[in-house]
């Protein structure tokens, strides 16, 4: 299948969701679906689906809808989800920690090195992690060549660090530090700020109990992945 | 301060990294800033800033700028992190627990009670965690009126949950089950989907070295919070 080479970022960001319902799809033994029924399940319009779909060359046949496995493998390989591209987590406290039983079922990704000012303290709590030493960075970045690294150090150490990972050879950038990175445009960065997810949904809450917000803006469903 | 009753989501969802920015000013010990120089920092316009703060009421002084104490306490006020809002885990794993340390720290919110199928295990492995039996959360809700719930279980179980709690009188989610939610539009969600965002920066980073997709959208940094 032929890539489109002006993907728009824009359909990128839908399908992991396309995807992540092609998933669960498959595990109720679903093998087709017309695109007005992938539409109405997640509550896009049918020219939308085509119209994402055809962008990486369309795979939807008149009448018979989409093959959900042929879709999904599709997918998969569009999002690379076939290549596992190998990363780095840096601050392996409690969120660390949890991503990376996360991080070790995800596709796509390869957690080769967990990092930690305090590796000792970590170890002793979970034996199975092999976490090692800032100071091991640059000769384990050097041998083994990460792509990626998840960044989950406290916020007045994380710009200092990502500047570091980028000369080290880190192309992009899992960031749950509480602060915006300011890297060289060629980085690529996805933010994950927990907390302004939750400030915003406190805030929906209030103005929805006490209808601050007109027009029922603050009841839209919000996606922290959306564009 | 008279809030603006026409406030848009789009205005909402910046004003929490507005106040995180606010929060770092303060911490450096900055007492007041221009909206240029807000603008410089947080890679916006000096109009946009203005524009965004004339909607709940503006704060800045002509020549002086914006006193950073005052619009933080203000912004703090309008996102209404001085209210502490009751909420509740569902799914007490990995995740759950490195969140519940960070909600015990959060403002605006109040983490009242934690459930899980299993507590007895998690209740060894975190003493200091009193994790209920979901066979507990009927009365709970009934007596402590939570009005938030944090969902942080497997997929296959969340809409069942989620309605089921909306029907015990929550109001919003904040979702980290990796599944889309089909409530009551008057039911806030805010999704937090790990694995979408993950896939999208693995896209990202495999398009930025083989440069598939052209005119550097791949490279736009991207923000889990942003609309």
């Amino acid at each position: 299948m032929k890539q489109n080479d002006s993907v728009s970022l824009l359909v990128v960001r839908r399908l992991p969701r396309y995807y992540r319902f092609l998933t669960e799809l498959k595990k109720s033994g679903i093998v087709r679906i017309s695109s007005k029924e992938l539409a109405r399940r997640m509550g896009l319009t049918a020219s939308q689906i085509r119209q994402d779909l055809n962008c990486f060359g369309g795979f939807g046949q008149q009448g018979y809808g989409y093959n959900v496995d042929q879709l999904s493998d599709e997918i998969e390989r569009i999002l690379f989800l076939d290549v596992s591209m190998p990363a780095i987590m840096i601050g392996v406290g409690n969120l660390g920690r949890a991503l990376s039983s996360f991080l070790y079922e995800a596709k796509g990704i390869k957690l080769i090195g967990l990092f930690d000012k305090n590796p000792k303290h970590i170890t002793e709590l979970n034996p199975d992690l092999n976490v090692m030493g800032i100071t091991k960075l640059d000769e384990f970045c050097a041998e083994h060549k990460p792509q990626i690294a998840i960044l989950c150090i406290p916020s007045e150490h994380a710009q200092q660090m990502a500047s570091r990972l980028v000369s080290l050879g880190i192309k992009g950038f899992w960031n749950f530090s509480h602060v915006d990175l300011h890297l060289d445009p060629s980085i690529c960065v996805e933010n994950v700020h927990l907390g302004d997810s939750l400030m915003t949904l406190g805030f929906n809450v209030h103005t929805q109990l006490k209808d601050v917000v007109r027009g029922g803006e603050s009841t839209e469903k919000t996606d922290s992945n959306a564009d």
